[in-house]
């Protein structure tokens, strides 16, 4: 198995670098400076690289099985979630008062990128009970904090968030699980659940699930749901836990992603399910919607760590490995490792492409995020309106491009790739899940069309614009990025003319036909932003390269980078191209095709 | 799991109306008419839905073993080899003498595509033992036939393609298995093969493997290589069978396809195994290359039929699935089936598009191999040419798009789709191997730009690009088509001036750049390709929708038809304009980037 899963170098170069250079002049976030930034990295590195990593293929290979109600999952998990519990992994980004150090988002998602990249199962169950805390700590009672908060972020209980019910996936509204309030304050709980990530697994003492449900005599729809702790076993008076009626009634099967446990949920069988209300009644959906962002840029930083760990097995077999000569240079005799076929680096240069420019969106998106709420008040909305309308890209782009971009790291490695003696096949299975949880991409892009380029009459849009501005004012002085910037100009023409144009649909044909293309919409937005990130990438590294005594294996790092860059602009920037002329065209054949027109 | 895995209606469609159009004037080749054609499709249909279809599943959940050195499958291969043989399966495009009935290339292909489509795994036994014994009858002696075909052509012996070694992969000029001449007239064989598919098992009594290997003294590199039939049952003089010295060394764990045993094997461990040399010594690479269009065919036809069976399975979930609203109908209380949104319809559209059109291709492929047969000598180069150069392309888009097109399937059952409830995650995993095996889609992308597009002075690209413009001359004249018809000859013109761009960069560039970006002209190619096909379809259907009486289900079935025309004119068509941008901007990153600069 490939040993090497992730660059330390490029994680640290996209940090300190590439946004570091951003908060130039602002108080940075979370107050680490780079020293003790790169002391928490290389902790979390240690930690990934030995307790995690090993763990990669057998929890693949054995995955949770449910015995007697219960799930059983790969006895180390236990043991990874206690010390991350106990060394502060888990409550990092929390005030001190529950142990925590406020770390910054950035650094927050560094970590989970560098966890996710190691062993994308092992990281979700800390990644899911820090989202879960956050919840309780936010809207939820001081007596609900008191109770859960201290066991969950040392890491002996398990968090959940509890959506998906079995009649209403993607559509919340639909949901039916009922809480009924009872006279101690409390409610019973009644409904099913499906698809409940770490649903319930004996590496902890307990799991407690941040469940959405519906009040008796709520309104319908999304106006009456309600955000409730539900835990599997209930503390009673005297601390004592006490069964919840909580039943695991089926695990799921998963193609991939497998060392976690997907469950199915039965709540109040034997109708003594008691749940805790977070907040108030009938705003559930609201304040998990405000968590939201931060699940979906999981997810993204997840499918980014499992693209980057199958491009660096790709990378060190196409070193390795040696078949046929070199087009130039037929007659040598002996044959030549692929990585000198040009067909093999275009496949490597796609992987680095994808991999670290979502890296970097990632990362850009928690910088925003901090910004947002470190900033004096004035100047927060901006960096709100950034996040906002970057979530879908960065929930997306990187979940959709990591199906390209694993393939392609098994394609380099031929029949190989497609054996289980390599990684890349687990990456490629495990990774498929993404463009499907917390959100669809079909979801992200009606978010992005049809929320995020609208709000405030299109003031994130404008925002965003603005900053690629600057990049793109920035690359016209060197010569070097004239054309890029040229490229980077019109592309961001396109995008713009093409979200006009979709206005003027929506105008003239109504919500349906504007929001029908929503998907590809995001694709082409996708391509645009990294394309943009790209550019900044290729000119911190340029900068770099002409200051004084630079070390060898940096010329060579930053010269890499020009090199994806210059890749990114002549092999996918184009793509936008296409994806605008789709859009633009407005042939409304996915509305006008009927069911039964799939008769046959 | 979903009982539907292809649909009878459009695989006739394609060979009657689509195909047929094409053959008037002309002998049909194999000289079969509808009725028996029928009747072949309807046999084939229902021993694949009966004795195929049943163990889809239990085929990947029980993989092959090794046992003591053989290797189990699954219990029914036998049943079905066997069948498969007595029934004239097996032998149906050999000619009478051999049991066979001269069947056509169309309509072989056609039911491998049903039986691809119905389990993949359980299909690739007798495709390989058709491969192999075709390769004996056209190559091999008098003795080697009598020897061989009757026991390979009755399903009770296994044909397998032993190309592949450790230490050469795609490059088999590197092979180096041994053969030394025995006084006998046999060869002593020694060496290593790997990846051999269905390389032994316990559901035939024999197993025949065609295999490459070097006789003593032979040229160096691709010219010195012969082919063997090297039997792991060796006949003696009293026709019994005896140990002929080949091992099983070990079985590959496959992502997918897991059905299907493929293996490694070492020959001469004891000195004791003879290879029969087929043909000529040092010709073995010219008689496979002229057998290797019908296994590329082979993996055009099974990508096609495990993306189909995906389809269908996320086509019937999108019916009886219910959830969301319509946009254009918020108001209604009750969720709708998702195939009513238009993002889940534009998924659809896009899996019909690449699986209908990719069934078109391989028939179209099936035809012009018939042509080539069957006129007159003096016609037969022209359909000859077209064939080969078809081949890359009918290999690779539907592999290449059976990716994206089963990922699809999976994203229109959502989380369900990853789990193996349902059938979409193994299409998913079975249909990645076919990108890799009999040439990896940068091979073929090197056949198409480095020898197809250039044989015999471009020959084979003007007798296509002539076809295609008969089709855009019938198109201009519908006013229906108008808009397509300009489309198609629009990027006609593009595939075009991409081809004389490229030709430009060799002379001035050399090889190695023209060729840097194969890849991605056979990717443009492949689009151009079936938009041409899909205007055809079109077309037809619109002739049919033209005439009296029309049944109604006929009505929606061309109606589909032109709206997934639509779709793709309005949705992939334009990709090209991208294609041809990257291709044309030659901007050599691909080959500029060193080794060293993915040091990181």
């Amino acid at each position: 198995m490939s040993k090497r899963f992730m660059s330390m170098r490029n994680l640290k170069f996209t940090i300190h670098e590439f946004i570091g250079k951003n908060i130039k002049g602002l108080t940075p976030a979370g107050k680490t400076d780079i020293k003790s930034t790169d002391m928490i990295l290389n902790a979390a590195f240690e930690f990934a690289k030995d307790a995690m990593h090993p763990l990669f293929e057998e929890m693949d290979r054995h995955p949770p099985q449910l015995c007697d109600g219960r799930v059983r999952v790969h006895k180390d998990v236990r043991k990874i979630m206690q010390t991350l519990g106990d060394d502060g992994w888990i409550s990092a980004t929390f005030p001190e008062k529950w142990n925590g150090q406020h770390m910054s988002a950035v650094l927050f998602h560094a970590v989970n990128f560098i966890f996710s990249a190691a062993n994308y199962s092992a990281a979700v169950f800390q990644e899911l009970t820090i989202g879960a805390a956050h919840l309780i700590h936010t809207f939820g009672s001081e007596t609900l904090q008191q109770t859960y908060l201290p066991h969950m972020l040392s890491g002996r209980w398990q968090g959940t968030m509890a959506l998906t019910e079995p009649e209403a996936g993607s559509s919340l509204g639909d949901l039916i699980t009922s809480a009924t309030p009872l006279k101690d304050g409390s409610y019973a709980i009644a409904g099913d659940k499906i698809f409940i990530s770490a649903g319930d697994h004996d590496g902890v003492d307990n799991v407690v699930h941040l469940m959405l449900a519906r009040i008796k005599d709520a309104p319908s729809g999304v106006k009456g749901i309600s955000l409730f702790v539900v835990p599997r076993l209930r503390p009673d008076r005297n601390g004592n836990l006490i069964d919840n009626d909580v039943t695991v009634n089926q695990i799921f099967h998963k193609m991939g992603y497998r060392g976690s446990p997907i469950t199915g949920l039965t709540m109040g069988e034997k109708n003594a399910c008691r749940g805790f209300l977070v907040g108030e009644p009938n705003k559930g959906l609201m304040y998990m919607f405000q968590m939201m962002n931060g699940a979906r840029l999981d997810v993204g930083t997840g499918a980014t760590g499992i693209s980057t760990a199958a491009y660096h097995a790709a990378l060190d077999y196409a070193r390795i490995r040696k078949q046929g000569r070199s087009i130039s240079d037929k007659k040598s005799i002996d044959p030549v490792p692929i990585i000198s076929h040009p067909d093999v680096k275009r496949m490597l240069l796609f992987q680095r492409a994808v991999t670290e420019g979502s890296l970097a969106l990632i990362l850009l998106c928690g910088l925003y995020d901090d910004l947002s709420h470190e900033l004096r008040e004035d100047q927060r909305e901006k960096y709100a309106l950034l996040l906002d309308i970057l979530i879908p890209v960065a929930k997306s782009f990187p979940s959709e491009m990591s199906i390209l971009s694993t393939s392609q790291s098994m394609q380099c490695l031929g029949g190989y790739g497609y054996c289980d003696d390599f990684p890349v096949e687990q990456h490629f299975r495990d990774t498929r899940i993404h463009p499907i949880h917390e959100g669809t991409t079909g979801i992200q892009g009606m978010d992005l069309l049809g929320r995020k380029v609208r709000i405030l009459n299109g003031k994130a849009l404008v925002l965003l614009m603005g900053e690629i501005e600057k990049t793109i004012g920035e690359a016209r002085e060197h010569a070097q990025f004239e054309t890029a910037s040229e490229d980077m100009s019109a592309v961001a023409s396109t995008v713009y003319a093409t979200t006009q144009t979709l206005f003027g649909m929506k105008n003239d044909r109504g919500e349906e036909a504007y929001l029908s293309n929503a998907t590809i919409y995001l694709e082409m937005f996708g391509y645009f932003i990294i394309g943009w990130l790209w550019l900044v990438q290729a000119m911190v590294a340029k900068k770099q390269l002409m200051g004084k005594k630079v070390k060898k294996t940096d010329i060579r790092f930053y010269e890499g980078k020009i090199k994806v860059q210059e890749y990114y602009f002549a092999n996918e920037l184009p793509k936008i191209q296409s994806l605008a002329k789709i859009l633009t065209r407005q042939v409304p054949v996915t509305i006008s095709t009927r069911e039964d027109h799939f008769t046959n």
